[in-house]
């Protein structure tokens, strides 16, 4: 079968041909119909230190897709649960189920979770081989969206993550595609006001697509000013910090209310100088880091939002590439044009 | 009346004989039996940065205090609740009961708090009148003890602030008299292990008097290592980050376990860099800043402790003076040689 | 002033002349522009067995207004929060705010309650004073709305207590005015379903004006099953019981899925049987019994949707009289022909 | 293998030679050291409405057990985490992990679940075959104690849901095992005050001996009247209907402050007439109804106060017996003169 690989240490990708994977007792095979290019797959292309350091070369990219179930192994057969022909994605991390984290609803923190894609063969490829337990089955949800439901379920688990999002003031920082979603998630979740900013405009464009009823551009607007203007003064109830940039922080401190809540999912790269007493502690805020999806609420809630079309995430997806274009899907996330980035790999 | 004012800007405090306070219609007039002194104290005696941006004095010093009321306001004895004799402490935090902060449970934090002995006339004093509905009765708790219910409080809004405690293990960082409160309150509400660590071993000592199991001086001890090894490697559920110092919080984060918390009490005087990768976002902690007493839950929780005699105190009171020696009350918390300090002023 | 008086034991109420209310030191004096007609305010004219048990004649009858201040007490104006000309409403339940509940979140609880128009004169009248601290500035909703915030606050705090509402699945039992403005709540906050059920078709078209995608008639469909067939077999997460009626209860419990919630407004006359082993236990089911607004996060909760227009509540509005047709807006409410009536005293 | 087995429909049980259990892929394979023996082995063995309703004997009877591992199947061993010689107990509920019950949190609700000794063969033998995920290594705890994890866990699940534990009043209605070792649970996590009661004075001793402070007797105590007085006339903040019996349940919401929790495990075998207005809405209730352990949080904090010897439910053990007096066993449970009855099965 088709598949990307990373070959070796080293910038790149390739496009090669190599076995379909074994399907195991408690697993299920599935044809991938579409997958999602992350910011994750841009750093493992270009192997930076993070990526040096994951990831033990050969092995196949991708880990947002969605498809349909072509076989079973034996146990998955016996659950009675799955089918060949049903329409599926997945978490995408696959984790150990006994240590303290897995259980006590923590499994996205399980610290022997194997990322597909990154710890083991993933989904830029015609086929994949996935843990029942993993698959989410789309009844409903388009093979398109079930292909980022993993970014989408980002968004999910950073808005609902704390306080009841119903009439709050949310301000999500950074646009890009998991921000824009997450203006989306808060405004399906009964947000009052979504605030969203970002240096890109064509970014803020998309967020505004997704519900954000104010834009922000800090090359323009002051930023803090307009978000206490847009609150009363008081500041936002809830920040998404989704830019990952070291001076997000500060902003996302700033801008959130007394007793409000700052919830992490942008991962800066390098530390960050924070003033606790003035802007956490006498502020009574809670910070809280995001990772993963939480297993499976995030996607219950998702599931929900996006059958129910409270939520749809397509104007946030800016390009559709074949499986071979994988280079060109790459080259324009790098580039900052693009929202989503879809790789159509079978239909 | 005799008192304890900040006379003007500039070090050092007096004793003075200045008019017994009017007691409002809302107010009641309490007679101080003891009161505590605090950091915040010394902070105002030393003229600090802090202190001189805020005080305007002249100002009567001391926020932490208990007595007998001996005169009520008319509003506040048509209410029939509180009457002279009753023995009382009091929050010290003035609020103002109707911004967004007052009315979400958040009063805590209410922009237009006044705090006595701070922005208003305190406690080390022979009277202080205060609000009907920010006075507590001690129903059976020792007044001394009622003196020190404001720090008291600080910790059991500390510990409790979160997930369950029952069963947990909790490292508190930092044994000032609010840390050492902290390890009594969290084997009060049932962790299942208390560390502590500071650089003074004595403060260890008071530190285990209440309850801690295990006391760990980063001078000697590699306290990260320690936390571990108590914790199966899995580092501590609560982390209770009340030392303040900059230091104390890349400590705090990495002794925490995966998806555990860290609330932080202790106020560090500068900046502090944070990897927030690796240390918040990855890790799925929780931060949360404190602030003075949840009005009023932390003193119903901390109520039901004292009085049922599972929380105890008074190990970690070290001296006691009368009020006209509130230079050697501060001089012993200056010189790091005290628990918690008392003034007795009547009895 | 005019007032509409219960004048002694006995069915009915007079439009009477009496001496405009003394506003005290810690009140405001409000001019009644509009107020809410209360099914409350149908026992209280018919006096029955509750009406007769707990009211103390005479007493000017009204718990729900909204108006303008005309004038505030010495200790109110020198908050300096509300003044001369707010338009305001009124939480209508005045606290002790020292008991148990008043301090630990819970004081609309509170056992020293007394409700305007029940236990003290209330807002059927051209003015009425309320302690400062029970105001709510309406800054920007509408006089009306604002007149029945009080039944709206109900469907509020029963739709918000417990799990978060996004993406969740609401059966609401009953649609009297509290039912219908459950529906919008339950919509502006983010729920994928809301199924509504009433024997009365008249409500049920009020229902899906507030935003019902499915309305139920038990005289005509099987409620249990359709219930069922729309959440996929599940049974909805949350329902609220609205309509008081005894079978409305096992009706509730069946119709709620495993480890989903019920939440009780409604009142019956007369006991209950439950099989709690089948319906509540082994379900894992969670019931709450709803009692007034929680003072105030659902004022602010409300607030909010409200000022966002997220929320509507004037489809249910059915009715309008001036004061002195008090006896047609209790007509139209015992005939079951109205939604919510309002009385229009002054503008 | 020895085994007590239900052969078929009718009174009784049997100890038959039957196979060792075969040890599937996901498998391990455990010898039995020490069984509790339940209730619900008594409706099994006397073939009640419940039990004919839901067995297909022959059946292996027996749910609570501990013992070693002595192999495990491929997949099993493949993960790691298990080994030979492991000391385990097992949550018996066997869940299909899919579902929306299995995944939102609420698995011990899962529609498909299947108990051993209840729909599959069980404990009360020389061996049992268990899924690995549901296994629970003992690591210290001993196997005597491992042995009754299963009802500990639903004591540890009814005290903990809902609010804060410590500094709570927990008042415990009815004193079989389970109730016993609430009281234990309740005081480990730091509640001011355990009241417990039963009409048997032999259960309130059990309930003394594990930590109740006061324990009253129905037919000599007014349990309400006593419940006031020691709560300050308020009621208890959580109240734990353990005794299943349908009159239990008006004095557990009438025992109950305004605003408190009742937690429902007993369950009754009629239907019950509550006055839902008086005892449960005016009052603010939460009721909730406990079925099972939470998977896994329930088995994490039980594991925690177990080890850390907060909690030693051994003084509610009142019998043990070799596996062959099995009837015995039984009988000791009928006359209600047993506190917990173990079976001891190999060392």
């Amino acid at each position: 079968m088709r598949a990307v690989v990373k070959p070796g240490p080293g910038p790149g990708m390739e496009l090669r041909d190599v076995p379909v994977p074994v399907c195991g007792p408690t697993d299920v095979l599935i044809q991938v119909q579409a997958a999602g290019v992350c910011g994750t797959d841009l750093h493992i292309w270009e192997w930076d230190a993070w990526a040096s350091g994951r990831l033990r070369p050969p092995v196949v990219i991708g880990h947002e897709f969605a498809g349909e179930i072509t076989a079973l192994g034996d146990e998955a057969a016996a659950e009675g649960l799955l089918a060949v022909g049903d329409l599926v994605t997945a978490e995408g991390h696959i984790v150990c189920g006994h240590c303290l984290q897995c259980r006590t609803g923590h499994a996205h923190l399980c610290t022997r979770t194997r990322i597909i894609g990154v710890d083991r063969d993933g989904a830029f490829a015609d086929f994949i081989a996935m843990p029942a337990s993993n698959v989410i089955k789309l009844e409903g949800i388009a093979v398109e969206i079930g292909a980022i439901m993993d970014p989408i379920g980002n968004a999910v688990h950073t808005v609902h993550a704390g306080d009841a999002v119903p009439g709050s003031t949310v301000f999500v920082l950074g646009c890009g595609p998991i921000g824009c979603f997450a203006c989306g998630v808060a405004k399906a979740a009964g947000a009052s006001l979504v605030v969203a900013s970002d240096f890109n405009d064509m970014r803020l464009s998309l967020a505004r697509g997704m519900g954000a009823q104010v834009t922000l551009n800090p090359g323009r607007d002051d930023v803090l000013v307009r978000v206490r203007e847009l609150t009363g003064g008081d500041g936002a109830d809830l920040v998404c910090e989704m830019s990952g940039h070291p001076a997000g922080h500060a902003q996302a401190f700033a801008a959130a209310r007394l007793g409000g809540r700052v919830n992490l999912l942008g991962t800066p790269s390098r530390a960050t100088e924070v003033d606790f007493a003035r802007d956490v502690i006498f502020k009574g805020l809670t910070l809280y880091g995001v990772t993963g999806r939480k297993m499976y609420s995030t996607w219950h809630t998702m599931g929900r939002l996006l059958r129910a079309g409270q939520l749809d995430p397509r104007p946030v997806i800016t390009h559709r590439f074949p499986l071979e274009r994988i280079g060109d899907a790459i080259a324009v996330i790098k580039e900052g044009k693009a929202g989503k980035v879809i790789l159509e790999i079978a239909s």
